[in-house]
């Protein structure tokens, strides 16, 4: 089961709604981008590997769907398919990622006929999505192994397989030490605004069967300084060149309780979250959100903000490299100076 | 309007059930110390000062109630009706400072007759309750009188009016500098898991006319990296001799993200919130309340939280000295060294 994923039958993208977990289990299908597009914008599908992948599947349907009869036109379809997919949402890098990924093909000199260039974008976004599974894999195995039995660890926001292809970031390494038998306990922030710690995470380890338990975001600083916590695991939505890292709200608050408390802080992030354009963090744009998200949480049924209450809802912040331990990729564990190392992870996997 | 009072006509003790607001203002009232004693640790009244005026009144009910024609016999019930009471909730020192000014009345020598004993009991309530609405006053003035013009200050928690007896702390700060013409502006942390500041606060600051907005506990450390914040303004349940500070679950991490960004972070605390007893705040006991208050946590009327997902609940955390830049008493605010001048304004007041 695929978080995002090409129905070949109908010639569709297929996405598992996260909106509704865990209450309910849903796919929805999309026959254009630009529902594509506004299903990465509302998250039904969110987490930048996922997003990454999501909008890969855009541009290939966007192939498909194309009435072009010569290759110049298809390249003007997907030229503005790439515009409205790029536009979803500002902080993930990946979606700039994939998009490139998909132009490059779109681009290419080589294919000179629309069916040819239509399978190659779907070959491409097939694979996009097949290396984020593999990926996810050897980060889990590069973090799973520096991870000792019994830890108890604090994650943040969702970062498992629904924030992915398949498997996972941060989640996929927790997972990974479940099945190497290192029995791991989770305390699961639940990661306001949207609460996806207390829906989709506790519900993935559900289903993995690994211990945990939910704490409200503010909890997490009590247990980190009971000495009762061995890690933070967190995933990221764009690292910058010198390991600073965007990542959903409070990161930065949980990672300055860990470093507080001599807590080890992980970053799990592909090199595909590897912005190297971008020198540092504070240039990383953050995506501000609808106010809806934080004013609607309701308790027995009753929205609890007074009416005509206004409110801000950013949905990243940056943590600051000096106090992150050390960041997961494909490639290995990459501890400091993240100037140097994780340049050089990330040009590693270029090669 | 008080948070608690005393309902001269039908000799009963009288609240505002703060569990129903914003939605709903209902006043509750209380026949005996039981259910005071309840009311305190359900929450329908909450807040450090409040708590103690709350069970100063509780005293006060359980020695109008009491059958005894004897002193010796109402002491007894009244020693009783002390332990229901302290036994409502462990962390707020006020519960403890209020009930045992409430014994010092209760065994004064000087009180040989029960309706003597009975009227003693009440007067001393009263005053508690007096005391407590202008030692906010004072608690203002002084922390309104370090605020500029045009601050935006991140508060946590509720500490207003309904927090206390009247008037409030932190928030009574902001309420000060507001009717100076001081405008300022208030970041509303929600304050999972029970929401007081979405709930409370909002509430309060829309009845005062006090510009605000409502942000995820988790948003604090982005707004507070962002350079416009000027301030952080905190009550507390418990202060140390040394100055750590007792306060909601998240005051730690907020309080960390301020010292990270040299944003002013001031707790406000009447001196009847300050344990001398208690040398470091690692000692103070922190109450762990019932996991439905964070698994009860509702989008669209659906709980969000997998059925069967267990959650832990702290309620405080301990924010050490070296975070706070100050502690504003009702004797003044208190800087660096905590150990000495928090004490020196502590003894102050009872000279």
């Amino acid at each position: 089961m695929r978080t995002v994923s090409w129905d070949e039958t109908h010639q569709q993208v297929k996405m598992i709604d996260q909106r509704l977990l865990p209450g309910e289990f849903q796919e929805v299908s999309f026959t254009n981008y630009d529902q594509v597009a506004e299903a990465i914008q509302t998250m039904v599908v969110r987490g930048a590997p996922a997003i990454g992948a999501s909008a890969a599947f855009g541009m290939a349907l966007a192939a498909q769907i194309s009435s072009a009869s010569e290759v110049p036109e298809m390249q003007a379809d997907l030229a503005a398919a790439a515009q409205v997919l790029q536009a979803a949402r500002p902080t993930a890098v990946n979606l700039a990622w994939a998009i490139e990924r998909m132009l490059g093909v779109a681009n290419d000199p080589g294919i000179d006929d629309v069916r040819a260039l239509q399978a190659a974008m779907l070959d491409m976004a097939q694979r996009i999505a097949d290396e984020d599974v593999e990926i996810n894999k050897r980060m889990a195995a590069h973090g799973a192994g520096i991870m000792r039995e019994n830890e108890v660890v604090i994650h943040h926001c969702n970062t498992g397989a629904l924030a992915t292809v398949d498997w996972g970031t941060a989640l996929g390494v927790i997972r990974m030490a479940h099945e190497q038998g290192k029995n791991p306990h989770v305390l699961v922030d639940e990661t306001r605004p949207r609460l996806q710690g207390a829906r989709l995470t506790a519900w993935e380890l559900e289903q993995y069967g690994v211990s945990y338990e939910i704490i409200t975001d503010n909890a997490a600083g009590y247990f980190l300084s009971s000495g009762k916590v061995d890690r933070v695991l967190v995933g990221a939505d764009r690292a910058a060149a010198n390991g600073d890292v965007a990542n959903k709200i409070g990161t930065y608050m949980l990672a300055l309780a860990a470093k507080d408390n001599q807590v080890p802080f992980f970053a799990v992030v592909p090199t595909s979250t590897v912005d190297l354009e971008i020198p540092e963090g504070k240039l990383i744009p953050i995506e501000e959100r609808n106010q809806d998200e934080v004013l609607g949480i309701e308790v027995k049924g009753e929205q609890v903000a007074p009416k005509g209450a206004e409110a801000r809802n950013p949905a990243f912040d940056i943590t600051p490299n000096r106090l992150i331990t050390g960041i997961v990729t494909e490639n290995g564990v990459v501890y400091p100076p993240f100037e140097v190392n994780l340049r050089q992870a990330v040009i590693g996997s270029q090669n």
